[in-house]
């Protein structure tokens, strides 16, 4: 009775395999700051729960497939704020960004495709390709270029005949960097040339700071029928655990297999599409807020983190995240001294370690990723633990 | 840009693909009985929108991805109701019985292998099958037994060194087949001696009638590593939207595969969760309630078709389906004519054909499933206008 080759190869999320270690260093009386997971802790708008708790239906009952009307208008209408005119076919509601892409690679993907990603990226992107059976080729970039991967060579130089799609996750998660709409439209001429799907994962849309323009592969109606967003609901509006998501695409065969797919699994749940339809309609104004929000964070954080001797880090565009290249040979090593030997007036500090964003073997190790989802407080105050702890850990 | 051949191979949902022409009906203002799908028409218990209207957490947060803690522990409860011991690490929360089949077919399956599957059975078994590669293999069952499977020679008969799993839905959607323990004692002892694991779809377990008791694979310790059991709120609850179900498995090697799956999708709905604790915290006599609404639907629905000249059907003992033999060539066909050409008073019917329900090519076309999910009253009628519509099609 053995298991299936691809659950065997896939691998357990590198973000939440330290929580153990964490938790038994709360246990012994240390505040830990959790700079490691991308859980915010902004408050979700009180609009969420309001919606929720005025459904009244009597019978909790099947939603449609594709998702309720309430919910795709909702989302329609965003997106009308950017100019951007889609219909009821082209959104597919999804449980959150992971079921969107999950769903995506099992309607694209043949066993042996390949799907282009820049690394480091969001890891369980692993665990969608395995399950399709597609292998992630890495496009590398560096910490010294500010993760940038945006130039015909760097793509074409990894494009082979079994390319299918390629991923951009702007603004990036892990590195924060932004792709602007003429770095999207080469994208877009590339994946023209080599016929491929372009995967859109642009669930930090919003968060692109310094005067950065909200862009979106959705803006380029010239390859509108293979391009594949993938939204969601949260770290837009900090509803990770609402679990709403999206699909958009023109391209009707695409939305036909997506269609397939989801009437097997039937529907996401009715109340917090409810919830998430009402996230949707908030205005612009909440974008601005939250913007300004995590910029300071950003701030805070990044300036806090350049003083860490021998730190390599272009100040990233967009996202809640930042990865930084240190002098350290092992990251996780680094890691586990911070957890388990180091305090500052019994604090210590958690991050990810970047190695598992990686697809190329041994890189990363050096790098780790924090995500600013505290307040700028505690943002400068878990940089300055990392500063500490790295001086604590190189005079062992 | 093809599809997937995976996604090629699916089918749209059998019995969702006539809703356009019954919708047209019902626009031409003729009232048409819904006994085509599961989503019954008795109300969700009030404590599921209680528990979650009382939720106030500022943050929604992730929950962690094997289910929140107050929900696994509800479940422990319920199923120690019957006996059966289990622990937090074997029990896995899923965004329904749906999920909770995707992820274990993800988990078990390679390219090419086996899964048997007594049919007719729930279509989207096709899905979940194909999504991972694997070919249901049927184990054909006939309306004139009752769509009795349990014996030896039918099970072992299709038996080959590619099978890897039985599916055993009981009670059975489409057949209302109830399996007793002996019968899984017998399915255990031939999965044991092929090393097969067995996949038990339960969600239905308290829907037995007759003075059927309550079953479950979960009660034989002697196989606890080989079972899967797939449960849910849906039918039992009728809280089919809010999508919530799980996997109970001692087999922990099993469970430690399904958890790199479910750490890639983060994590269930939190709202969701907390409705559902309180669901599965409901009194035995809730279950009694259900199971004496349900029996007195089936009793009418029975009563009434049995009087359609020609009809096949041994009375179903549990679930709320039932499936029964018609001297028609095409029940498609039927359907059509049901939808479009025929009324009573202004009033048609809906059923699912069940040709859908069968791998083997052929086979169930002179078949339909009836769900006892409206009132007895709604039940008798829709029973009845199957058998005048007939006669009127028999003579057009």
């Amino acid at each position: 009775m053995e298991l299936s080759k691809r659950v065997q190869e896939m691998q357990f999320s590198p973000i939440r395999k330290f929580n153990p270690i964490a938790q038994k260093a709360k246990e012994d009386g240390k505040k830990v700051y959790h700079l490691n997971i991308g859980q915010p802790d902004v408050e979700t708008p009180a609009c969420f729960m309001e919606a929720i708790r005025s459904f009244d239906e009597k019978v909790i009952a099947y939603a449609e497939s594709g998702g309720i009307t309430v919910l795709q208008d909702a989302i329609i209408d965003y997106f009308k704020m950017y100019g951007m005119d889609y219909k009821r076919e082209n959104i597919m509601i999804t449980s959150g960004g992971s079921e969107a892409l999950t769903m995506t690679f099992l309607s694209i993907i043949n066993e042996g495709d390949e799907i282009l990603m820049p690394e480091p990226f969001y890891t369980n992107y692993h665990t969608f390709a395995t399950e399709a059976g597609g292998k992630l080729v890495p496009i590398t970039t560096k910490a010294e270029e500010g993760y940038h991967y945006a130039t015909k060579e760097k793509i074409e130089a990894v494009i082979t005949p079994k390319t299918k799609a390629i991923c951009c996750i702007s603004p990036g998660n892990p590195t924060g960097n932004v792709l602007t709409l003429d770095e999207m439209k080469l994208i877009g001429e590339i994946a023209k040339e080599h016929d491929l799907y372009i995967i859109a994962d642009e669930v930090y849309r919003e968060f692109a700071y310094d005067g950065r323009k909200v862009t979106s592969f959705g803006m380029l109606d010239e390859i509108a029928d293979r391009v594949i967003i993938v939204d969601s609901v949260s770290k837009r509006f900090s509803a990770c655990g609402a679990r709403v998501g999206c699909v958009v695409s023109k391209n009707a065969d695409f939305m036909e297999g997506m269609m397939k797919i989801a009437q097997g699994r039937l529907c996401v749940p009715t109340v917090d599409q409810i919830g998430a339809a009402a996230l949707y309609r908030l205005p612009a104004s909440y974008y601005d807020e939250m913007r300004e929000e995590y910029c300071g964070r950003r701030d805070a954080a990044y300036e806090e983190l350049m003083k860490i001797p021998g730190v390599i880090c272009q100040k990233p565009g967009g996202s809640f995240y930042i990865t930084v290249k240190l002098p350290v040979d092992d990251m996780e090593d680094f890691l586990m001294f911070l957890l388990t030997e180091f305090e500052d007036n019994g604090e210590t500090v958690m991050f990810a370690p970047a190695e598992g964003f990686y697809i190329t073997p041994g890189l990363g190790k050096d790098e780790l990723r924090i995500a600013y989802v505290l307040n700028q407080k505690d943002m400068r105050r878990g940089a300055e633990l990392i500063r500490l702890g790295l001086e604590a850990y190189k005079n062992k």
